[in-house]
């Protein structure tokens, strides 16, 4: 396997992710911990779609002291969104309100244009654009939550971009990021900027994230300290699975892979039906008699990790595909329908954003104190 | 010899530099067309100082062609400014007024940050306003001059840079400057932004500066009109000597290697006095008999090349040095004499400069311009 934040191929074990990395498994504990703050655990927590953490328990004990702490993520703009990108948001928008603290996102356009160099600056804004609604859709709170285009808001960042950038030597980027001597100049400095958002506010800045961002964190752990910053926290999650099979990632070079958040419900029946990796049995019989396998199922993944909310009815699902009582067409029925009804409210939600951009970006209070500052 | 943006080392061999860079020397042609079109000669032409360009001709050529050109140079402020320093902008002040052209001036305070870690970011910017009151001192037209400093103006140039910046691999940019693993990833990224100015008119941009500035302009040529623009055009200055030598480059960190624009006249005087590398005999006896050596006495070469403006004059004192006439200590007298003289409007000038900084970098009709585009 191969997870850097531009590549993510083979098939991926997070266990071992969690070791090569460094960072920690989310305890039982720390998640009873936050399920008794914030009342209940979001899906992506219960089911474990995060998994992994860096210091998720000193946030939550600052939390406790009434220190705070804020929230960061972001979005490389290289492509309209799909399901798989919305998990982060989804969870850090329930931490939003859950604990009422300030989100800051990230729009990287300046690492899309300078990673793909096939777009053009015009391409990459088209994108990062539409991003944009997709991503106020998911419903923050405008007074609390800053959305930011690195080339738009460059000119606050760089200085503290250059205070990171100058400890940060060629070998250890290439280390942390695989980088060649082949690799662009512009791209090789992006990783001071991805760092700087966690120096926003003076308190521990807690980022829902892939698994393949940790290596930005590591960097900024390493020198944040000495800057006077607290060093990054982390929650990372898993990829959810491209419908092809539980491996890898979503791809936007491969349509077919991904529910697109402006797919048709045409299209979301056309791509489960035809596409969505099953775990059934060949026929109807077999399937009867030897039941299928969730495990290996891309429409119970997705229901698991992210469409299911309802303990006991996943259990349900679960047990009867595994009995052989649930076909495969008819797990695929209850995902396009529970897909269909997120889309459906997901493109109304972002219709509406359209009047909340200025809001969130540049006339929101918290907004408006970031380019005032 | 070694010269880098960063580093010059050794004697200095020009004729092998214009080789080694693949720059042209200047001709007696071109020196004559711009001598037809300016009435005159600048002294640092005409002395050659400036020795060696790229394209100067192409440049000429567009001005009688009535397409017109820009001027671009700058200052990384890592310190106090000294006598040296001044060359590319008493140049570039004398093409704007022959050639009433815009002018762009640079402060790379970003570069200086990164370049030099024992610096903070407030060092840095005390030196940068102090030199921008120096740079404003040598007179420049206010409305047609434009001075930022990078980490301010960096919202109206990342793009750029990042065009530029994502065609530049690490291995070119290790090529062109003797980068190493070691060297951070910010300092890396730093050319990109140093050539975004040759792109700020879809014109040629002429650049007076330094030979050692030449690979930034090696790497813009490199990729300009893949981009949309002109390759630069430089005009290349030699370095003036220190006073222990006419080898290597006056240096900050022996102050008594230079004289700073803000010395007294006791300090010139005794500097020049005790430290200015003498071409002269031992003795006054000696010196009547076998006559100084002009080409290695450091006084001689700064009247030459800087403040004896007067052709018949500095024939004069070259020949009554050569022959023994002129003492040592006379012609140092007659150095401390100019250079106390230029020295003490240079002070009243920077005095007055203060009340022009907002125009030159905010408020002044280019300034205006460059602000709002």
């Amino acid at each position: 396997m191969e997870v850097t934040p531009w590549e993510v191929k083979g098939e991926i074990d997070y266990s071992k992710l969690i070791k090569q990395f460094g960072t920690e498994a989310i305890s039982e504990e720390l998640l009873n911990e936050i399920r008794r703050i914030a009342g209940n655990l979001h899906i992506l927590l219960k089911r474990r779609f995060f998994f992994s953490h860096r210091d998720l328990d000193k946030v939550i004990e600052d939390y406790k002291k009434g220190k705070g702490f804020f929230l960061y993520t972001g979005r490389g703009p290289s492509g309209k969104m799909h399901i798989g990108h919305i998990a982060p948001f989804l969870l850090t928008r329930w931490f939003q309100e859950k604990f009422g603290v300030n989100v800051y996102i990230q729009i990287s356009d300046d690492e899309k244009f300078v990673q793909k160099r096939e777009l053009s600056l015009e391409e990459v804004e088209v994108y990062a654009n539409d991003n944009i609604l997709d991503i106020i859709a998911i419903g923050f709170e405008p007074s609390k939550t800053f959305i930011f285009k690195n080339s738009e808001f460059i000119g606050k960042m760089y200085k503290k971009a250059l205070m990171l950038g100058r400890k940060i030597t060629f070998s250890s980027a290439k280390a942390v990021f695989g980088f060649t001597n082949e690799t662009n100049i512009s791209l090789i400095h992006y990783p001071a900027l991805q760092a700087v958002p966690t120096f926003f506010e003076k308190r521990r800045c807690l980022i829902p994230c892939g698994i393949d961002q940790d290596p930005y964190w590591r960097l900024q752990r390493d020198h944040a300290e000495a800057l006077g910053y607290y060093k990054a926290s982390a929650i990372h999650s898993k990829f959810l699975p491209p419908l092809q099979g539980v491996k890898g990632k979503m791809s936007s070079s491969n349509p077919n892979s991904a529910i697109w958040l402006d797919d048709s419900e045409k299209a979301v029946r056309m791509k489960v039906m035809k596409y969505a990796f099953s775990g059934g049995q060949p026929t109807v019989e077999e399937h009867r008699k030897y039941g299928g396998k969730p495990e290996i199922d891309v429409s119970f993944n997705w229901l698991y990790y992210l469409f299911e909310e309802d303990d006991k009815r996943i259990k349900k699902i679960e047990e009867s595909y595994r009995n052989g009582d649930l076909l495969t067409g008819e797990l695929k029925e209850i995902l396009i329908e529970k897909i269909n009804s997120f889309l459906e409210k997901h493109k109304e939600r972002k219709e509406e954003a359209k009047e909340l951009v200025k809001e969130f970006m540049y006339e929101g209070k918290l907004a408006r104190k970031m380019w005032e500052d």
